[in-house]
């Protein structure tokens, strides 16, 4: 079923390293051509408005959010809007309707980088999507700054839809992303942390705003109720739980050629990730690993070749494999937009991107 | 006209640095207290609420968050809500229009206690309201994070008051203040700073949510409209400037008992001011005077002496007081609730708290 091949975009690099969010991007962009003119339209009105609101503050003032906005990305969240309200049997088909699917597709794509400028504060990251973060350009105070106002601008946008149910499904989605921000600093460098508290985690940190964007897609149909909000609701879900799992998957197996970073970045980080707590169970000198005892990359890589050895990396795969599937085969037959197989596909482009 | 004496909180302190947020409390507990037992029930309401709704993402995860809102503070943003709601003519009596005028405040308070949050990750401070700042007692990563969730929150308690409106209100106003931190940081030790674009700066950065703060209690009235919301958040916004300015002319002027911080502070932080920007139109040397040359306190100090110097902090002084009264002429006669003597004294008490 995995039809779209990410493989020939690396071969073709000629020995650079492509940007993983490229990749993706490769992929979705395959999706995106497979739903015509339509989906095509739509995703180029969500990126002109992304572009447009994020200039909005004037020159220089949203420079830095304009940056991050400009800086790109797989819109993979803003996509999962679009395809649940078209599977929810489409938005109003007026202007108004089609503007209030852009302003909700690009609010879930603004919180979505308010979080990854604050959390490249928060790691001190100089690099994203192969330009220099906003902290690295501008330092930590704009960068605060400027996370902060993306998501401020993320709700005023969301509130001009005028629909209370979608301001709290984005508003849930993102108290989860923060307290799960909060959960994995708590966890930092913990001896033992149990799968079902790193899941948590990972609901928070990511599933949560996939979710919200499934649901916004969902509300913002014609035909939509809130059976079937949940039911898209719960299949996006599933979906940035795998997300999450490979990502975090790919970060002990790498190579560096996919995810542009060393491996063991997020065990430096003290981030214990389930690779590592599946590890941990098979070997019992893993277990009593101390991550604030790592020094630098080559000890990170070596501890990644142990977690590997266990065989906890397939485990983990496989893990998510089985939530992708079960995320398809929950995901209704019966949709008033008909059953969407490039819902499918975008299933099938995240368990692409990290195999 | 100024009835509420702050000198004899400050003389009472038996040479003890009192906290300046104290003072203003103090001011605005004699407010609450001439309203009677219902305000003083709400302002309670208000209370409990907060502490609840940071407390809600369950322990240990919120606790930053718990203890960024128990560690207290004026509380004047809820104040205004409720006392707008009561001109205008007083909120539904019952449960659901009480809940949904503390929910409204509460989201006011959670929104400015972000902003705290993040504003003292900027400045390293390391005490807040005599406690340790979230950064200080957990670091910089928990205080971004911290800051993030009490965002959140804010408008996932407002979105649950069913109205686009609040929601809208509130949202504005928050993309002002990050709009007006990162212009505070834009303008950092620039030798021109315009006074037009220093008051624009404190619309954001401080009026907007003044604003916000009495638009929602307008709107939250039952006799409420888009004409007592203009009104009421037109009084507040020029009260939140004022604040702003006299808050600007308390770092020059000091003395450190009113503060509880060193003189010259923001300017040693490179933040131009009213202070400076008038004694610079007035001595030729403030003008060439570079703010980033400042090392250390005792040179702050000096340049707050010859800023004085120049009146430039009557001036300021006089400024603020003119747009208070401003304030309080524009606010119309006539309202549902009769015109708001609190309102009134809340404007007072902005302007004793200073002088």
């Amino acid at each position: 079923m995995r039809i779209l091949g990410t493989r020939s975009v690396i071969a073709s690099t000629d020995g650079a390293i492509p940007d993983p969010d490229q990749i993706a991007a490769e992929g979705l962009n395959a999706i995106v051509a497979r739903g015509g003119e339509p989906l095509a339209r739509r995703m180029a009105n969500i990126e002109e408005h992304l572009q447009r609101v994020s200039a909005e503050a004037g020159a220089p003032l949203a420079g830095h959010a304009r940056a991050t906005i400009a800086a790109g990305g797989k819109r993979l969240r803003p996509l999962l809007v679009v395809l649940a309200a078209e599977s929810a049997g489409g938005p109003a088909l007026t202007p108004e309707g089609e503007g209030a699917l852009v302003r909700a597709a690009a609010a879930v794509e603004l919180v979505h980088s308010a979080t990854l400028v604050h959390d490249d504060v928060i790691d001190g990251a100089q690099l994203r999507r192969g330009r220099p973060t906003v902290v690295e350009a501008a330092g930590r105070d704009a960068a605060i700054a400027t996370g902060d106002l993306l998501f401020s601008r993320a709700f005023a946008e969301l509130a001009r839809n005028g629909d209370v149910l979608q301001l709290r499904a984005l508003s849930d989605a993102s108290s989860s992303l923060a307290t799960g921000e909060l959960l994995q600093r708590e966890d930092a460098y913990a001896p033992e942390v149990l799968v079902k508290r790193y899941m948590l985690r990972c609901e928070l940190k990511t599933a949560a705003l996939f979710e919200a964007a499934c649901r916004l897609g969902a509300l913002l149909a014609v035909q939509g109720s809130a059976a079937l909000a949940d039911a898209l609701g719960a299949f996006a879900r599933r979906i940035g739980l795998a997300f999450q799992l490979l990502d975090d998957v790919l970060d002990v197996s790498g190579p560096v050629e996919r995810t542009g970073k060393p491996r063991g970045t997020d065990l430096l980080d003290g981030t214990v990730t389930l690779p590592l707590i599946l590890a941990r169970e098979r070997d019992a000198r893993l277990a009593t690993e101390d991550l604030s005892r790592l020094r630098g990359g080559s000890e990170a890589e070596a501890l990644c070749d142990r977690i590997a050895a266990t065989g906890a990396l397939e485990d983990a795969r496989r893990h998510a494999f089985a939530i992708v599937s079960q995320a398809k085969r929950a995901l209704p037959e019966c949709l008033p937009g008909g059953r969407s197989v490039l819902l499918d596909l975008v299933a099938d482009a995240v368990v692409e991107r990290f195999s």
